[in-house]
């Protein structure tokens, strides 16, 4: 015996479609319709009507194996044979995040193509990947945050046996998983939820249209529609974070905020399973409210994004000055990133015409990740070029030392760590013609802004742009990659293997820097890290009396003397008191 | 040598005419321009012109004799004589407030007829008014909230100068003054301040249309025009306490909440002047984080208006069920906006369509007011019925009783101290003809869903609608009036004498109650307040061995013995351990 539930408070009358049979659905309380079925059962497919008009998939379809317009299927999760009872996540203090996309990772594009480099990752010394949302959206292609089946694993990656396994070899490869949720909008595509119910409202607006209703009439259930959408992959799919996608569209007044009611209820599935859970946003409001413990007023999310510190990294490292890039550029606002997270924590912000942001005090530099590179600030560019395809090698290696020593958590962008040559670009795979459009029109329009000719952007719905995204793995075998894999190796052991690289201090981060010689020094309690942006060779004086060890540069030549270490021109190295 | 100066970062070319004639201003930084001028002074007219648009008043004009159409005019605030140099507020947990209109509590409607009322206030024992918005608004009358002129109090009520002798009066006389300021909308006629700047945002709605912009490009400097404006009334105007308007409607998703804002440089201003300064905001919101400090992510506003302890007391005494007010009704509620403030406080309301609030830890019950009526809840109604209209004298007497026993800060509306036969309707007098046909036409829609017949509900803009919400101050001199007032005297000065009355502890509030036989007991402390709500005399057991005497009783045939007290049907009494 299956109950079938729907939540759909307008509706007058509901029916399920189930294997082809409509059966009438008997209205509960508070919008909820049910119906208990002996026939309905694993593999089932199903749909609802809505006073006559339909089938709709189910918005908390677990399965949508015929895309996101198709009927729903019944899945029992119970029937996976899971095989890592033992597993435990390791902490995010601890972490070097891998973010990758699932449809392009691999040459399969697929959950098990993620699995089958599961050898590399491990050899790299990855302790979590982050996979780019997996819901269901419209197409066979995309980024994935125009989803609308949120409970539905997306079918061409492998549906949710798929991600089942993918989770589960993970585990049993040492590597935590973090999965991307969209919690912000729905994709424009095959979102049914208005048809159902007050998921959304016109009170307030987000970039992508009308807001999701987490705080007006109604809205209790709309809320356990994402919190309960949080609790399943954790639950059913094992998943060991969430990230949440911008989080600053999620706007909610009312007195208990979305993110701080769903970290009390994944702190409360922590406290029941014992498992270490742990969520992390991505939030360009430069609040440490966000990761502040509930007991002082903040929404108790484990660790933010922060993009200030990519922002003063890839200024510095290509002298960019486009927009959002513009409010940065200096080796103060890196130094600031470094020592004190936020570059603007109150400054104005002439990108964004105002004063920005508060200090982040009392807050371990762990509650925040650090990146040289993400899908965004790849793929939002016209052309989606990594940073090695803008700086060269030697430089762009120069910035990865900084990642990797910085009191944050560390996290790459796949194929990162090997420089790889191919774009990580925006693609589309939209069905509805009008739609693909006017995606393709509005990305040309936005980058002609720009000065961009139209035709050298990348079309999105052509699915060679989706194709020359994925990264050619065979380039590993030569060089420049061969060593920028192994400066990576080295990068990864290193905090790996000293303890003070992720104890989160900020107190304890000390840097010197000379704008107009361009080098950059920080000390960590034992470690300091040495910087030359410049083209040219640079003596760095260091007069401390400590004796130091080399343990890594990106690039021979590093002269050490005990008062003085000379770096070629876009050099780092590490050293360590000896 | 004056210096005229004016933020209005979207014009090319902005003029100032000044006596009747044109100069140009200068361009300075972030959008403002200027003007030093030897001919401008104190009572100089002037207005702005932008890019050949205008003439405009200024946005921050502080004075608007010709209403909000015309012209502005300059005010030197240092020629004003204060003689309240040695005047210090009382704190708010001793305030007894009353809520006055200034259009209509004195027979004049001017801020000297509010003086010329002194007397009576002094009498009956308040320490704080609080004056309904006195910027200015369009038209001679109206309540206020429409008001454009932000920084120029309302020339019909006295402008400026009328302002100051009032509350320099008030303070002569030991009366602290609260003004009621709108920061979260402006009223629809004569608002040009989107001529000057992006004042306003299409990113969130308000019920008045869009909302402020307090968190997109060039909001810093309209954050500013509201905290300047506050700063003023408590600097220029010798303002003691604001009241802020429907804090709930201003949106703000920036790191620091424009509330946080505005209490921070309140708390500034304190500091440096050795004033007691406050700030009250009205908020729906029910959530604590309006009033707790600063330092634990609060907002750091010093008490809020709790509607819920209006709704509980109001249902109780008129079996009302309509709106909002179906949401309340039980002595449990009722018993619990005494014991915990909020009655929602993760409840579900029917009337939200969703849970709403969240309680109230460890913060004093003098952070929040509690009242029998106010303007709202009175002018709301389709009749601005006052609750001594609903229900009969002594039902009346009896619900103020709680109001004065409970841990919150009492506040009165003009002329319920003597149970005022005057409604309190809603008037206005905009000049626009159709805002102003479309206010009547609003407002009879709003109603008529409430089964109300369009001609029974006053217009709001026919002149007799205001004159007819003038107390009737002749009545004083009569009964049931005369014993009304002595009533509420006699509550007041058991509140002001004593102590444990305004402790704001809620940990000391002890209820029982009974729904069938409607009473309810409240000890608080040494203080005992029995309420019989149903029309039937009742006996009501005190098995605890105290002793006490009956203080005060809203009638006649109250019996007290040691282990009971019976009381007539619609009484209130109030005893105390002897």
């Amino acid at each position: 015996m299956t109950v079938i539930r729907v939540w759909a408070p307008y509706a007058k009358e509901v029916q399920v479609i189930l294997d082809g049979t409509s059966y009438p659905m008997l209205s509960t309380r508070h919008g909820w319709w049910m119906l208990d079925s002996p026939l309905a059962g694993h593999g089932s497919d199903y749909a609802f009507v809505l006073d006559g008009s339909g089938p709709l998939p189910d918005p908390r379809s677990p399965w949508q194996p015929y895309g996101v317009h198709g009927f729903s299927r019944m899945l029992d999760h119970s029937l996976f044979s899971w095989t890592d009872d033992r597993w435990q996540a390791p902490p995010l203090s601890s972490a070097v995040i891998y973010e990758l996309h699932t449809g392009t990772f691999s040459p399969q594009g697929t959950f098990q193509g993620v699995a089958q480099k599961l050898d590399h990752l491990v050899d790299l010394g990855i302790t979590h990947i982050e996979l780019m949302p997996v819901n269901s959206f419209s197409g066979t292609h995309g980024w994935g945050y125009d989803g609308v089946g949120l409970f539905a694993p997306h079918e061409p990656y492998g549906g949710p046996a798929g991600l089942k396994e993918l989770v589960d070899e993970c585990h049993a490869r040492g590597i935590a998983v973090i999965l991307d949720v969209v919690y912000n909008h729905l994709g424009p595509e095959g979102n049914y939820l208005d048809r159902f119910g007050p998921y959304f409202t016109n009170r307030y607006s987000s970039p992508w249209g009308n807001a999701v209703n987490l705080d007006g009439p109604g809205s209790d259930e709309v809320r356990r529609f994402f919190i309960e959408n949080a609790l399943m992959w954790l639950k059913d799919y094992h998943m060991d974070v969430l990230r949440l996608d911008a989080v600053h569209a999620i706007i909610d007044t009312s007195s208990v905020h979305f993110l701080e009611e769903l970290s009390q209820e994944v702190e409360m599935l922590q406290a029941r399973t014992g498992r270490h859970l742990a969520l992390i946003a991505e939030s360009n409001l430069n609040n440490p409210r966000i990761v502040q413990p509930r007991e002082i007023g903040g929404y108790g999310i484990d660790a933010q994004w922060n993009d200030d510190f990519h922002h003063a990294l890839h200024t510095v490292l290509t002298g960019e000055k486009n927009g959002y890039y513009g409010d940065f550029g200096t080796l103060s606002d890196l130094a600031q990133a470094m020592e004190e997270i936020f570059v603007y924590s109150g400054r104005y912000s002439a990108f964004r015409g105002r004063k920005h942001g508060r200090p982040v005090r009392g807050v371990s530099g762990n509650k925040f990740l650090a990146y040289l590179q993400n899908h965004d600030q790849i793929g939002n560019r016209a052309r989606g070029e990594r940073l090695n395809h803008l700086v060269d090698t030697g430089r762009f290696m120069l910035g990865s030392a900084l990642v990797f020593a910085s009191a944050c958590i560390p996290m790459i962008f796949q194929g990162e760590e090997w420089a790889a040559s191919s774009p990580f670009q925006y693609f589309t795979d939209h069905q509805d013609e009008e739609l693909g459009k006017a995606v393709v029109t509005g990305r040309r329009e936005e980058f002609a802004a720009f000065g961009w000719d139209p035709g050298d952007i990348p079309d999105p719905q052509d699915p060679a742009t989706f194709e020359r995204s994925k990264p050619l793995w065979e380039e590993l075998e030569h060089e420049p990659h061969t060593s920028v894999l192994a400066w990576y190796k080295g990068l990864i052991r290193l905090r790996r293997e000293l303890p003070v690289l992720k104890d989160g201090s900020l107190s304890q981060i000390l840097i010197s820097y000379h704008e107009e010689e361009q080098w950059l020094a920080m000390n960590r309690g034992p470690v300091m890290v040495v910087c030359n942006f410049s083209r040219h060779s640079r003596r760095i004086g260091i007069y401390d009396g400590q004796k130091r060890e080399v343990l890594l540069t990106s690039r021979s030549g590093v002269v050490y003397r005990e008062d003085s270490i000379t770096l070629p021109g876009e050099t780092a190295a590490i050293l360590l008191q000896s």
